[in-house]
């Protein structure tokens, strides 16, 4: 299987590391919008983005390895039309219309594309669904502790800021409350902590900062928020790790009475966001490869492969059953 | 969708009490070998096994709720050159030739057969697979603490028992291991406890039955095993419940330097066995007649079905994306 890479960050870099030693996987190209030379990649040659042209017939799936705010609701439906793809779109509320506008470019060419894939969305999606569907369960999905990017992209919509940093944490009694089957808010499950290294660090820029942050409408305002001032050298040290976690718990009581409890939890703890996502963009690679071999065209998310879809070229996977 | 249920024990039951409230589900019949007026469902129809015959043509699917040991290698294909079907199969080391004696069944009248659905080998399969999929993680699963079906017939072969039952119980310190990343045998990861009622409650009789116990091969012997003699209303009161629970636990390291761990766990935390089970039969049973719908024939495992289609009829699962 021969893939290219859009865009060259973490995700890529970690696309790039988790094919090593994958028998069946050829990383043939790198596509970038900076200089292409000013890009060192493990071993993958790396090309300007105008020369993806030439690879046209050339990818079996070009991975597309970028932000999902502005960058993937462009580059997803643009280089559907000319290649199969498989991106990451995580904007919850807006992958059905995502789907749609792949759908339009990959319809042109009788193409196919598996979007929204990742741990969330993505894994913790299938343990909703396969909760939902085997147990009719009452879910909550709890994320962290980890860093969240969108969050921290919009605490640097303040004034004032040199470094800055989110990290989403579930709330200890909601994770018990999940367990006893309470259908929690995003507010109830999950508390927000900042890490600031202001620009000038005095009480009344402090003040400013922390009473900003609080009122950010959609991502702070309402949400138990803890704000901490920090210097650059501990920014450095302690707040660069790209660990995560996520979880789902799902709740449900089974017979006649309802008397039978059933409490089912998936756990995910993350060394690497990045590398874990591209894991599984690889594995969706070779899902959408068999796809096309049966002849399917069009957009698919992981709820639509058969899970064996997703093992290593040539395995079936008997063995796990 | 019109289901027939073979067999009526307790997981019979359970997908006639998981089937309550369901819109898209109707129990139209359940086939007994017993005397079908001594079978009394929550509802539906019973009818003698050998009344099967009127029913080809008018049920989209039979669910088969039978032993493992020696109903389904038998009913399961028997059943399947009649109507579409799902099972519980559950002898792992057995089920690709399960897969191959129900596949001639269904081949004959190119039928379609879901086989080997339950919580393992089912749903922990599930997991077993997307943890290899996703992050070629080393991987442990464990049983219990729940009462083993195979285990506790094992006992019955031991002469002078009344009651007899087996528990599964995970060592705590292979927990630990599972999630360093070792990769345990049976032995390693499990301990079994036996509670007994013997027909003579004396020293010597407690004593032979002890000792026969810990050397039935494939069952106990090589086993950390527990045998505890109690009094017939002790096993009444305490050991008739019908709670498991299931563990997949994998480890993985991601990075050039497999610097970053990554550690998946699915716990399920069972009220009841049957019942969770009939409910992952339910499931499959919708997927069965999606696939069906789809023109598709031959005998599948959850492995081969896309997660969405075990959603409700009418169900694409969006929102849980």
């Amino acid at each position: 299987m021969k893939l290219g890479i859009l865009g060259y960050g973490n995700l890529a870099r970690g696309v790039e590391v988790s094919s090593i030693g994958e028998d069946d996987i050829e990383i043939s190209a790198v596509f970038t919008r900076r200089n292409p030379e000013k890009i060192k990649t493990l071993s993958a040659p790396v090309y300007h983005e105008k020369e993806v042209g030439r690879f046209v017939g050339k990818l079996d799936c070009l991975l597309i390895c970028r932000g999902s705010a502005t960058d993937l609701p462009r580059d997803t439906p643009r280089y559907s039309e000319l290649f199969d793809t498989v991106d990451t779109y995580d904007n919850h509320t807006d992958i059905e219309r995502h789907i749609e506008r792949v759908g339009t470019a990959v319809g042109k060419r009788g193409g196919i594309s598996v979007v929204s894939v990742g741990w969330d969305p993505g894994f913790l999606s299938l343990m909703r669904l396969y909760f939902t569907a085997f147990s009719k369960g009452r879910i909550n999905t709890f994320w962290g502790e980890g860093i969240s990017q969108g969050h921290t992209q919009a605490l640097y919509s303040i004034e004032g800021l040199s470094r800055a940093v989110q990290y989403t944490l579930p709330k200890p009694e909601a994770l018990s409350l999940a367990r006893a089957g309470e259908i929690l808010s995003n507010t109830d499950r999950h508390k927000r902590r900042c890490y600031i290294v202001p620009k000038k660090n005095t009480p009344e820029e402090r003040e400013r900062i922390e009473k900003e942050i609080r009122s950010l409408e959609n991502y702070f305002s309402g949400y138990d928020t803890e704000v901490i001032f920090i210097n650059e050298e501990e920014f450095e040290r302690e707040h660069t790790g790209l660990y995560h976690r996520g979880r789902v718990i799902s709740r449900s009581d089974t017979g006649l009475y309802r008397e039978h409890p059933l409490t089912c939890t998936l756990d995910l703890e993350i060394g690497s966001n990045p590398e874990f996502t591209a894991s599984i963009m690889l594995a969706s690679a070779r899902a959408l490869y068999r796809m096309k071999k049966e002849g399917r065209v069009g957009v698919y998310t992981l709820f639509d492969l058969p899970p064996s879809y997703l093992l290593p070229l040539g395995k079936k996977g008997i063995d796990l059953l």
